[in-house]
């Protein structure tokens, strides 16, 4: 299997240089750099991994009442999960539930699925989108890659160790190789990047939060990470309008790195810091759930 | 806090003499056995934790189209999961999906919340059932309890290494001890107890499965089991008509002892016989979603 | 068929008294006061389509969209009728979409089944819940009996010909004679009853809305209504504490009279005032689905 | 208005020639030939209605549980309506539901909307899909246009009066006439034409249904159609490979021609034949929803 990252001519100029992995692994390839997760890096997540302390990465969601009205409180926003409690006889032996989940809701710590994006009409490898999501489901590039969950050793990057980085800022390659000069810590090919930005994930229009920069992914995608976390993404407004959505429209689709959206590490970096090691055994487990094209999930830190 | 169990009282005769940890940890309490993890426990689970090699517990679940017809098949059965395919713009720019979750199908492997089995109108540790669960979703003993993850060590006891157990057969602390001493093994309190009995979930009219017993269920609470999964439950028919449904009708409402039910235990089975050990981290993290009577989890065990 | 109404001895001490139809039909009845509906009725509503004028008495329902975050709004509020945009290819050869409805929401015009409402464990006219309403659909009492649709004569009776009645009025037999004097019309047996107080839905916890008085509902089972429509219904808080729902828990399960909740009248009075007719065809057509309790319905008037 | 119809070329080679009503009604249409319902209409269709007699033309719906399990018994098949009955509390004080519609389903008679269709990335009367059609639903040719209501004079044309047409037949014009002819009634401007071809709509692959012709739509144009239902409608496979599904994508997205799917009209015809005439007062009142791309309905004919 080869491990040399490429920048690979797709054939449409807006693709041409753009760090990228189609055909490295295959026509069929469904794991993209969660390829890159080998026998070593699945040990160094081990090694990590020694009084079994754990740190959730989740955001917590309340789910709102999908009924509402006589049996129940009128709803104020909309929740990533909307939760209906199922009659089940009077009076109830039981109590039970069914949820309807929205995938991708940006107050959902979640993980896209490889076929979530579309370039020119393909998701990664280069399937054409209409024969790899069907209005059944994903058949190619979705969940199924994720099935028997993933662990690897997970490195936390904390660019807001002195406070939140500026408002616009746009993360580079330099912000994370500081960051991994001060923490002591270096991320080797198969690990999972967390990134830690200091900013809560509640938008406010008049201070555009910073995103991560092509020159960011670029890295990614030289260093060989595997899995991206962050309480950053990509900026809304965009950095750079040459390329608006370095994760969403190169990371995943070009790359094929599995992006979690939406991740609270602030908890994360308090016990790195006070451990003082940014360094962990990184589980995530979704769901075991075929055709999707995102998941809710709750990525574990052991320490 | 109290580590000792106890064999409750509740007043009720029906429920006398059972094992039960109401008001053990506090009339409070949601967390039930959980807390019995202990630091002891979460280190020995770490310990386990050598090449990172990693085995799911959890059965995969193929979506049903929630539409059929012109835009999608027909569909057969009834699938723990159904998803709509969401319509995002012409041409997709990306794909999405929303998906319906019944969160406690016998063919889904899910984490049951302590407030999801009533017993004389409460729910453990004794809260009125209407004040616990509401139409707008669980207040009490709701899957918030899981919310930051589960770690511990799992231990297997594959009381079918040398088959599946016989059909109708009630497992007994016997068989634990048994299969104990055959994998050269202890259950320690705050361990995780993970069951085999070899047969597949799909029932079989003909063949009644196997199923707990009420002196395994004792055994599990004198020994201090912190969670229960396994590819055996409560039998149907009942294999003891004074206790019908013992897991589910006294270890989770009674003992507090949260269950995860379907799991998939072959493989782990298979890579304990390889490695020649039955202990492993056992990572258990569902979408931290609160207020839920249960939730779909993929159980990860790390070795 | 029995057309004189009882006051049933239903045997509990509760119900004693209160108007009842159960029995008169039989014991298997699912229509209740819809067996009222003769071919007189309904020779007296064809005679009321003159023109071919309609009036609808639904309010209008805007759908929430189920999906929130990058492909659509967030939601601000709960619609009966949750909306998803479906996938069907790409780009789209047709649009599509599934809704899920509460079938019971304050916002939505819909029609109640004769077995959304239990008393003392029963559901018109006598069943027992658990063997009428199961948790796989209801059996007994479900819009089942609507599904050949409804068409009789329709009465409005504008109590708002003045203005809206005052806040916490209890309307009463004489108020629904005095329109009949005023408007010159009069309801006879199996006719529908629609009733306009001239107050919107919103409520406004300072000023009590107006509703209905058990002598209401006894005038209606005196006179034969066969169906219940208005922009008025059961008050909350109650206006007499010895009957808090006199057409909940009253006209619906011990009369068997259908109602529809939250009717739309203004614009049928406008049209009643300008034609100086208050009688008309009355059809009402929920979608032809069995086995709910209740199901919303644009009830037409026909002048 | 301009009550002539038009054949309209929309510029692309496809569409020439096609009965079109792009523009004649206006650039913001939403009504299609809904528009040709005048008060003549509306009075031919009051001065059917004689004695009340209802028929519904709408398949029952017999919902399945959206749970399944152990509070439900499996499904075995996709019905329109899924089903979740709700818990409103220990013991149940009322019963009540939440229901999931498919709206294009080919088991429920349904309405379609205008914007249901795209030809040529476009929805009647020349809409872009993009700008008409949104993730948060139909924002133009929705089912806001049948928010009031619908009534006019219906016609049966019952082309199986003499047995079932045969497999794989091709709906002419002449088809249409000799039913007038036979059945002592024309089709005039602004009624809504309901046709029967005596099959049912389980489709058996071994023998072709029979559909309608583009001749067909055209002398719907010619005459006037308001509203199209029927038990027969676009043939799969296509009779006429240069236009695969006349009704779909010419009749509804060029002359904006409302179909109601899969009607059930033997009882009708029946009716029709007891009584001996095939006019009636038509009434079709859809759940008064705005934004949808289609719409489960009950229409009446009220005799």
């Amino acid at each position: 299997m080869d491990t040399e990252p490429n920048t690979q001519h797709t054939g449409t100029s807006a693709s041409e240089d753009l760090p990228s992995n189609w055909g490295r692994w295959g026509e069929d390839d469904e794991r993209g750099t969660l390829n890159l997760i080998d026998e070593e890096a699945r040990a160094r997540g081990a090694a990590e991994a020694r009084t079994g302390r754990t740190v959730s990465l989740a955001l917590p969601i309340r789910p709102t009442p999908l009924i509402s009205g006589p049996f129940a409180p009128a709803t104020q926003d909309a929740s990533p999960v909307q939760q209906v409690m199922v009659y089940v006889g009077s009076p109830a032996p039981a109590t039970a539930d069914v949820m309807l989940v929205t995938n991708h809701h940006p107050g959902s710590t979640h993980l896209d699925a490889l076929g979530h994006i579309v370039r020119d009409g393909r998701v990664y490898p280069g399937r054409p989108v209409d024969e790899a999501v069907t209005p059944a489901g994903a058949r190619h590039g979705s969940t199924a890659a994720y099935a028997a969950g993933i662990a690897t050793r997970g490195i936390l990057l904390d660019l807001a160790a002195d406070g939140p980085l500026p408002s616009g800022h746009a993360v580079t390659s330099g912000d994370f190789e500081a960051a991994e000069e001060r923490q002591g810590v270096r991320l080797e090919s198969g690990d999972a990047l967390v990134v830690r930005c200091g900013w809560s994930a509640t938008p406010d229009p008049d201070r555009p939060m910073p995103g991560m920069s092509l020159d960011a992914v670029r890295w990614m995608h030289q260093r060989g990470a595997s899995l991206y976390a962050g309480d950053i993404g990509d900026a809304h407004p965009a950095l750079d309008p040459a390329c608006p959505l370095p994760l969403h429209h190169v990371a995943l689709p070009m790359m094929g790195l599995p992006l979690i959206d939406a991740a609270e590490v602030d908890e994360l970096a308090a016990v790195c810091a006070e451990l003082g090691r940014y360094a962990f055994l990184l589980t995530v487990a979704p769901p075991r759930i075929h055709g999707l094209t995102g998941v809710p999930v709750n990525p574990l830190a052991v320490f």
